[in-house]
């Protein structure tokens, strides 16, 4: 694994115990933690439960027996690394987005393609397709519970860069992280559509916006790009904090999206509501456990049903506690890791994959296009 | 009154009561309703409490003995009706949309600053500015308790023509009704955003569709054009069902607008939520008693306060009843009156006033205007 | 009308506007407020819009162009009251508890049944019957959707005298009000319990409390007994502040019940769940226009549907708005005139009758007798 | 660890996972896993993560590179196993409810004490008071943001053996539970409304059922007595169903307690209130990333303020993911491991002790009693 920040930490959980809850063909083995900084590297190992620390990510993934490599830097870096590893044979989890542009996007698709001849596999990190809920969803829409689909309403909402005095941390800079809100959660919002409804987005229009356009430089950073302390000096924002987007899909939906991280009190919001001719489906991660379902047939006694997704017979959830007890943000990993080890064992190759990650880079370079031409169509 | 629909009995109601209520220096009374169909009208006078009924509104907005002419027809016949009752020196309430096109808007204001400077007075009906928690939402504001506002949120729901067998009632046609959704309900977020917040808008970018094209003509049509018998044969729907919106204001902030009859299980979602540097609000009219606020200030004891809007200090409430005993859809039509026949015995201009309606109404063109060319950005 | 205060402000507006909503044979007139202080009772009478007033409750329930006696007085009165206008052979509807004690309750219950054989009805309010999402979860229950009911929760719970400073109103005086929150809002919650369930009762063990034991005197007493300024020196509360219940049902449910002045925040909370062998319904009075049902067959696709008790095909709704526009606190006094106007119409004993009345003081008799001897069991 | 079924999954999770999030002196090493069934432990050893297995416990607790023993088999073996730990100088954490009999709770908190002296360790394994929102809400009482609590407001409600068919698990069967649902998880609620409060109840008045009095024998048992395929024939449940509690506290509150198994729809769903003279709080385990928080002295302004507690200040919260990232119900464990172990290394006692287990088990038995007497008081 390479990267051992916020998402470090949340991969390492899903290697330490998912073949603890589900039944696995392969068991993963944490051999080596990769990352610049020799010190806090062997640390963050200690802590995470990895068995040797690398600081040349190039001679791990080149490493005999290293079958995996786990990209968890910023998005800068992901091209060079996938690229190295697929063609060392490996397989690959990459976190989303795939990468900063989308010619890098289209490079790593086409060395996936190539890789996946040999039989080397490969996957984005769209984690929230893990949220059992989301999972439902989409086979409820797939069961047709919803009919044709007319409404896509979809909302990632946070808030920790409100405070102006907040420093000008990696994700606040283009260079590094290639978009703001937009590719760090409306990444996430746009993908959880299309995988919930089967949809396609065909065109966009959009704004964004930097609310704060210069802060304090950052003195020690935090983990992952959340937090740091102050340092001297000012710089600026290079990225969008907040994007709003139209969007229309290939099966005739009208659909809304938004991305900040300026919705005050907004901790973590993810909604998703699909409203369609038979009836409607609804999703908010401050309620992750649960789904709620409208069913127009149901004629006077019909309302959004809320449906505890803690049944045994849910997505994922055979592996863990009885019915209402709860799981938490971190178990998305956990399932995203047990499908990629499933799919690995299966010979078969896991979603999302990087085409899916590319189509997705395609959707936010189509929102900065519009959003840098007044809003203008784009289509994709 | 003119009209005696779903708008005419929630006007009826209002005159009925409100005096009952309020202190009022002024009281209604309910001396003539106006219809086409004399034996309708009739019933409906008998049901509503009208002295008399008429079929000819211009006789009666000539009499002496009239000083308000409330107008609750659909809109193409706004203009013309308020035109002659502001010349003939009445006040006049008329619903909203102010009217069909913005050059009908335009006549009306004329006349109604020219009425203004006689001491007539006029107000256009956006009654949810009645909401006590809209109009709490609105004082909060003012107050600064949410600072700068970065973002505004709103949502108006519907879902009562999913069914493609239902039939081509007056809403549904572009004569009649102007617009579908983006008028009808559209109207209302657009204002209640411009209320809450102060902001106006100053451009748009929007998409506007109609899922269903053609739907049955309609028999014996129901109340207020919202429901009907099915008739023989079928018709175009002219207007629009569904409408998306983004916006910026000329305070600096990112807004998203929905309008959409095709909300399924929706059935009067009206959402409208704003964040800014201190805090955020939120309101959502399925639980019309409450609001919600977020103080940033609070720190890590923070969080959304869901403020039950039944006390005697918040607004309107002084006339109502004991804490905790919420008030319906209705209330906002007996606070409107109350406003209006207040302004009147003050001397003074009520509010929304027909420029109020007209911006509303360049709004609504400005929608139409960038759905027909591709979500280009409108200037308003 | 007898009485002027916050019941009387809600039965006025119900009387002025019940036949304006609902089709009836009989309309009412609202002839004579009866009060003790003539000054108050006539600007009562204007405001509410009752043509004459009299301070002689005696002999206006005597006059013969008088058929109905509407008494809103505290409950020291309701006894003579009834029984004079009973025996005058007018049709009574009695604000709830129908008495201070079960003894005038009997005599009272006792003199109905005589004046009944001469078709003189009465009825006792239990307003909160009139809910349309109650009534459609007695209809619910009563169509078996819960099956065999197991669990019966109800909660009253208010906040309006949690500072000690509040003044001695009559409502906390035993000698006019026969209880504290046990008799004025737990009353409720047992009636609506055994309507919703259509079980009764068998017994009860419970505890009461007086929170706050000495209070300011009231000067001059606001609406209803709910509010007072300050006057000199101080007494002692005589009711409970708040009560607490076990019970059992002759059909084998377990019931628990709470009502209390004392739950800080909780402005008027209404609870009532029911769980089944099939099913469960849930209601809270915060959100009134909604109904919550599990519905146990819907296997891992159940959850609560939350029904928005708004359609026209709902109880009472036929006569209000399009399904969303819900109602508020009054209406339930509407829709209480409304059943009582077309049962004397239909010439038919309108419910809850008095005898239904007496069942619920009886209960109340056995909650203090069982808090009186440390909860012990005591049958009904 | 003795025991491998529900709780000992939790807690081998716990075990696994502490240190990863926690810094701690003491590392736990995962040494052995005790069962009668020596195939059955070794499976579930490779799952869980476990180096060794038994079937004797008394060896294993014996063994000198044994440090802690952890008990998580059902009640009626608790007692043994405990005494032989402590005699053997072995901290000890046990599943609650501590024992099966207050008898055996005396003799177990006696050893305890005996063995503190010596620097032996003991807790009892009260797991939801890790829960952070529970763990926040003891600290603002603390702080006395309620002011003196009034109310006490405990609800566990289940639904898990609604069906007449669900087989007699050993969670049903009284010489291995001791109790019902009073034990299993109305422990939990008793236990956390003292947790949060601070008070201590001193009486008690309870109804128990069983309302399904015979169920089918169960075939082979399936994980932690919570399911099993169906065996031949059927016998007696000898175990409550429900139970419902009125109660009385040292410092003045009346708190209402009910625990069930008969909730249909009710999950897990644990709720525990209190009202006080200066604001309210309320938690509810669906929910269980939120508190509720209702601060009287905001005036107009106030209401509930639903505090996300996943901030880095809120208790446990500094070890996990950014703000709005919740946890699930497993965490309750790793917290619950992280205590344990810090008090160990910092030769502190351990909360909640096994005489806190003693007092719930008193109370367990007193509601026992008061509900064989009809609800007959008893004093604790």
């Amino acid at each position: 694994m390479i990267g051992y920040a916020f998402m470090g930490a949340a991969h390492s959980q899903a290697w330490r115990n998912v073949h603890r809850f589900f039944p696995l063909e392969l068991t993963p083995e944490m051999a080596v933690l990769v990352g610049r900084n020799a010190e806090a590297v062997q640390q963050a190992a200690a802590t995470f439960g990895w068995a040797e620390t690398a600081t040349d990510w190039r001679a791990v993934v080149e490493r005999e027996d290293v079958d995996v490599v786990d990209i968890c830097t910023p998005g800068d870096t992901h091209a060079e690394i996938a690229l190295a590893a697929l063609a060392a044979g490996k397989h690959v989890l990459c976190e989303k987005p795939l990468a900063n542009t989308v010619a890098e996007a289209e490079e790593m698709t086409a060395a996936a393609e190539q890789a996946r001849a040999r039989g080397v596999r490969s996957m984005v990190g769209f984690s929230y397709r893990r949220v059992p809920a989301l999972a439902l969803m989409r086979q409820l829409v797939a069961e047709g519970v919803v009919g044709d689909i007319r409404h896509i309403r979809g909302l990632y909402l946070q808030d920790w860069i409100v405070d102006p005095e907040f420093p000008l941390v990696w994700r606040l800079q283009k260079d590094k992280a290639g978009s703001g809100a937009l590719g760090d959660i409306g990444a996430h919002i746009l993908d959880a559509a299309e995988f919930v409804t089967g949809h396609r987005i065909t065109g966009v229009a959009a704004q964004t916006e930097t609310f704060v356009k210069e802060r304090p430089l950052p003195g020690e950073s935090g983990t992952g790009g959340l937090s740091a302390t102050g340092g001297t000096g000012t710089g600026p924002v290079t990225v969008d904090d907040a994007a709003v987007v139209l969007a229309r899909t290939d099966a005739g939906a009208l659909a809304t999206f938004e991305a900040t991280r300026f919705a005050t009190g907004r901790k973590n919001r993810i909604v998703l509501e699909v409203n369609g001719s038979k009836g409607s489906l609804a999703f908010n991660f401050e309620d992750m456990n649960s789904l709620e379902h409208y069913d127009l047939a149901a004629g006077d006694r019909a309302g959004f049903t809320k449906i505890s997704v803690t049944e045994p017979t849910h997505p994922y959830l055979e592996a863990w506690w009885p019915a209402g007890h709860g799981l938490g943000y971190e178990h998305t990993f956990v399932h995203q890791a047990r499908d990629f080890l499933a799919a690995i064992a299966a010979e078969e190759d896991p979603t999302p994959s990087f085409a899916d990650g590319l189509r997705i880079q395609r959707l936010l370079a189509a929102v900065e296009e519009s959003a840098g031409a007044q809003a203008a169509w784009q289509q994709v």
